[in-house]
């Protein structure tokens, strides 16, 4: 069986009327169900496991139905399929890219895209539109070998006309010259070493704002952009008035970015659709209510998941609630964090974005941080947040620095944490080459039986 | 002015009997020079000093009326005119990628690619053909970011419907794990690396040959894979019958690789024309003969180069001389080596290539090795060649070995060496983000005046 051809490229589908919309992604979630029961043993198994049959699932009102998939599922099945697992559904002559997932638990997932599935994902870029014209240029600070969301983007702006420079293999300071050189419209990397590479740039007295090149920066690859302290930073930073925060998961594909009147990610309602579940029950939550993000595969011929249960806490748009700039699909309202990352601290659940947000508020502070959870055998932890200061800030002060963090973490966060402020320069680097982790935790056993 | 639209995929061009070739390279080379001439003010300039009209260039029998052109001089354009250099002809409208060489002498060359010149070169690699289908997949082992060939070659597999794996920001140990897991048919890497990553499959008691999914090796970036015995060693540790070699350079373009029947890189003739001259006088020599390589693009709109210097020393098959496999035209019959690379020692001038083809003859050695010069003051230099043994050699049988070697290179390259025998392992590992280096300068100044 093979899935009906998808005309992605038309714009319309950025406006449709709600109940248009439910009608197109209950067309498509109906074929998809069929082709993944057909097409792989792992998806029958999982419907067989389940008791439901592919033709109970009339449309997305049946979605919950469906059982639950999981990137554990996924590796586990990859190791005893290898090595793209038992849930690959096509021929291998259809195949054209091969990504790995750049996230830290487990085995990374072997993720195939078909040369239809990575076409569609081009088209649906192609359909949103670039502010990048022929004659533009648009670095990339990261690499991009076997990454999906920068691989794809490169075809993007290919299909644009722009001109793609790949910086990935130079260290900092030659990015900066490179910068400096090419003066590109356009720029990406992970919000944290974009925000690294513009303190190196201070510190070698270039003040990338006055470059005037770039007409917008895009982060990719970790939740900070959508915190409006870091998008402040990184327009101050570069010189912007808009900073594209794109959205995706390997597993999945690169899903969407915000936009200039909203910083809710716009997902492509005819290629996938979304739900918010309760993290630990799996139940659904009320409209507009924080959960786990669970996304549905309407499209992909090669690795389609269904009900992929992504980790990220998250809410979804009112249903049928356009965005101001008039777009009606389901919109993710900005990643909170992920489910594993979440400290639970002292009886209280924060999110290391949580704590990152109100330190990029502070102008007090550089662009450094991180966090340590500390506990000693049987003990309560106990959390120290290293900050860097400005440079401009004169080291007398940094005490009443850190007493003013501790206060307002307290008060707006219910965190009692110890706050070190740090000379600039101290803390580890942020690599451009890695999502970045802040949160350490060192536990230590004292007593024997711990 | 614009170039005229050329026809790259017809498959007769590779079999074009000579005169009608060079009735084509006469053509595309008047156009060329009409083209840079009224595109770029470095051109015309150069043709001014060097008092030529183009329009008293008919063919490519005038080709030598044309000045030289050398990569120090396009560096030094592009150092005044950044960052491009007014050797660019070609709107940025037009700009798809943007390269840079990978070389070490000087500021490195940027190095831009219109649309038009990108899919002219994978046109021109369609035409050849590919022994790899849809359902193949095809990993590099090195990175692929910025780099010409590799960049290219993705898109030509990608034309050919071969899946694409990037492994270059892997370890050695994780790329030889992933091939144990994808068994991909095609694999490509400098020689010195492919021979360093079966060395450590070798060590991890994986023998890759017994795999058997390799369906060919390709070889890129450093002339090691036009040896024999480097080649012999290729084929016997991938367990594969033909090893492609392919040679290019960024600032003309990936020119093409050997064939099953001869070691000499096919050009595509109707898109350089190769000349050899004289390293020192840029004197043309008598066919067959050896000297500096020259290169003349006859396409590319953007940076195109007329008698480009390559500094590589080879020599050219006999005009109108088909290879046996057909193929009429220009040959590049192996790189002896680079002009800066070649060394002067006690009178002999010795290509570290030649020294390489011998040691990779010995099956008592390893993979890696190196080249020391040393001179103290104004003493004569000394060579000392430091081989790694075979870890089945027996410590004892060193010396014999070393012996064995030195008097080989006396005779068979008139090379007085010192030859030391080290344990495997013990010498510095090739590293797949590089060319390998293997000569090693150490000039000591004894007396003051030196």
């Amino acid at each position: 069986m093979t899935l009906p051809t998808y005309k992605i490229l038309d714009p319309n589908i950025e406006r449709l009327p709600y109940q248009e919309l439910q009608v197109l992604q209950s067309e498509r979630l109906v074929n998809m169900v069929h082709y993944v029961y057909e097409s792989s043993p792992f998806w029958k198994n999982k419907f067989q496991e389940a008791g439901v049959l592919p033709e109970e699932i009339k449309g997305i009102e049946d979605l919950h139905r469906i059982p639950f998939c999981t990137k554990s599922e996924l590796q586990k099945d990859q190791e005893t399929h290898q090595p793209f697992g038992s849930y690959t559904c096509s021929d291998p002559s259809s195949w054209a890219h091969f990504m790995t997932t750049s996230g830290t638990t487990g085995r990374p997932l072997r993720r195939l895209l078909s040369h239809r599935d990575f076409d569609y994902i081009v088209d649906y870029f192609h359909r949103r539109g670039l502010p990048l014209v022929p004659g533009d240029k648009y670095m990339f600070t990261g690499p991009t070998d076997a990454l999906s969301g920068p691989t794809m983007f490169t075809a993007i702006l290919q299909r644009f006309g722009v001109m793609v420079v790949k910086a990935g293999l130079l260290d900092t300071n030659a990015k900066l010259d490179l910068i400096l050189e090419l003066k590109p419209q356009g720029l990406s990397g992970t919000p944290s070493y974009l925000l690294h590479l513009a303190e190196k740039a201070k510190q070698r007295g270039i003040n990338l704002a006055e470059l005037g090149c770039f007409k917008g920066i895009s982060s990719f690859g970790e939740p900070g952009a959508n915190l409006a302290a870091n998008q402040n930073r990184l327009k101050a930073a570069f010189g912007v008035e808009f900073v594209v925060d794109g959205y995706g998961m390997t597993e999945i594909c690169s899903l969407g970015t915000n936009c200039p009147s909203s910083s809710g990610f716009h997902l492509p309602s005819d290629l996938v659709v979304a739900e918010i579940v309760d993290a630990k029950t799996g139940n659904k939550v009320d409209s507009g209510e924080k959960g786990e993000l669970v996304i549905t595969n309407l499209f992909g011929d090669t690795q389609p998941l269904l009900r992929f249960r992504t980790g990220d806490i998250t809410s979804l748009s009112p249903p049928g609630e356009a965005c101001e700039c008039g777009f009606t699909g389901q919109r993710v309202m900005g990643i909170e964090g992920r489910k594993d990352d979440m400290i639970w601290y002292r009886g209280v659940n924060i999110y290391p974005s949580a704590i990152e947000e109100k330190l990029r508020e502070q102008e007090e502070l550089g662009t450094e941080f991180r966090i340590l959870i500390n506990q000693d055998g049987d003990n309560l932890p106990t959390m120290t947040i290293q900050v860097e200061a400005n440079p401009s800030i004169s080291e007398h002060n940094w005490l009443e620095l850190s007493k003013k963090i501790e206060g307002l973490l307290k008060t707006s966060l219910r965190v009692n944490a110890i706050v070190e402020v740090v000379a600039s320069g101290t803390l580890p680097s942020v690599d451009a080459k890695k999502k970045s982790r802040r949160v350490i935790y060192n536990k230590t056993s004292l007593s024997a039986r711990s």
